[in-house]
């Protein structure tokens, strides 16, 4: 990729770099600026931050024309951004991180879970303005087509007005047409009956991950979990600082010997 | 394990079952309640809060003997608590889960890619008090018995007192003698140089994750990063939820169309 004015901007997901959702943010992205995709070769779903430490990471270069790079990377999500930032980008800074757009939402307690933000949290982490795009439609065949211009204006947004230092935005988008879109916050919950217990031909027990989430403030009208459920799109700031500042007190109760 | 009036205590950590760290753990844990470990197979840095969705979850009972439960579960930190909750402790909750205690710190920006802390951050979602435990020694056969005291007293102290909902504990012990233990918050920071880049006989590239971190604000005497270093044990308050409620404002700005 030779230099360029226009912004440039780094893509990644936790699906691989083939599937609907990041081809369809690559198109936009595209318009917009100089684009470099980086995405696992292999499914990372619930992935979260994780990052690969005891094998050596392969990059593939995949696509290479005017303006748009292509990557596999044999890693986590997380690992695709790292590997960006220290090798496939030749040192260049991204203007802007995306991650996405993800078949099935990360709202809620899930979005500890979700690769798709463990992406943009690690944008942040290295400073770069980042957002996660989701979409509340677990087929991944399901039309995108009507996000793309909600998409498209936040891209443009952020790459104007930045985000604060540390955050990230996360984007949920309802599945079928968008009523409108919302600054929200994350919605607590929690599951019952996490895993489907079966018996295979042996007699050994194995358990498949399923369960019912239930959110625990359903009527909270500030959260991505109230909103993606009125159709609406919901824009969640998350931030890299895991601290729960306000409960130091209490710790101090806790060391107090 | 039959009824009992003592504390039920729920172990897991990012290494194994078999590893020095969980052993002491457990040891200390013995002592003041009945235990349930539940361990990966296999290890497990690094991985954060993934969970298993695209494979079944095996397990293995272990040990049994009074007061006591030992599993392998074939999956991630994460997956232990919740196959343990679900399946393994034939749904008797815990009245405290703890993590590790896991040989290399986890401090600063580096608590995101934690499986020691995504443990006790999933303890956490289910409303149990939870606390991840660290010791700033990567060696695995470095000594823990110079922390084990303070485990003891936090253990006591959290099962007394509890811990807000949503939050979790995060503690770090330095290398060698505690000079005492601090309330602290996470600090900021960012890794230089991620990999190292190397070529194989074939000539194809590959990348070792290694890295110089450097924190962002190294005189701010309120983080884990500036205690751990002066020889204090640290602990952390970290929250489930990961919105950034002070950036709220600036994401309405970017969303108004």
């Amino acid at each position: 990729m030779t230099e360029s004015k226009r912004p440039l901007i780094l893509i990644s997901n936790d699906d691989g770099a083939d599937w609907p959702g990041i081809r369809a943010l690559t198109r936009v992205a595209r318009t917009l600026g100089d684009v470099v995709v980086a995405a696992p070769t292999q499914h990372q779903s619930g992935m979260s931050s994780s990052i690969t430490i005891k094998n050596p990471l392969r990059t593939t270069l995949v696509k290479k024309v005017e303006g748009f790079d292509k990557f596999a990377v044999a890693g986590t999500p997380v690992d695709c951004v790292k590997i960006s930032l220290n090798a496939l980008m030749g040192g260049r800074k991204p203007d802007i991180l995306l991650s996405g757009i993800n078949h099935g939402q990360n709202i809620g307690v899930s979005t500890a879970y979700s690769g798709t933000v463990g992406v943009a949290l690690e944008g942040a982490v290295h400073k770069i303005p980042s957002v996660a795009f989701s979409i509340d439609d677990y087929n991944p065949k399901g039309s995108l087509l009507y996000c793309l211009p909600l998409v498209e204006e936040i891209i443009k947004k952020v790459l104007e007005k930045g985000l604060p230092e540390g955050v990230c935005l996360n984007v949920n988008f309802p599945k079928g047409p968008v009523k409108g879109i919302k600054a929200t916050k994350t919605a607590m919950g929690h599951w019952d009956n996490e895993y489907d217990h079966r018996v295979d031909p042996a007699g050994k027990d194995y358990y498949w991950l399923q369960g019912t989430y239930t959110c625990d403030n359903p009527d909270d009208t500030t959260t991505d979990f109230y909103w993606l459920n009125q159709g609406y799109a919901t824009a969640t700031p998350v931030r890299v600082d895991p601290t729960d500042h306000a409960s130091i007190g209490h710790v101090e109760s806790i060391i107090d010997f």
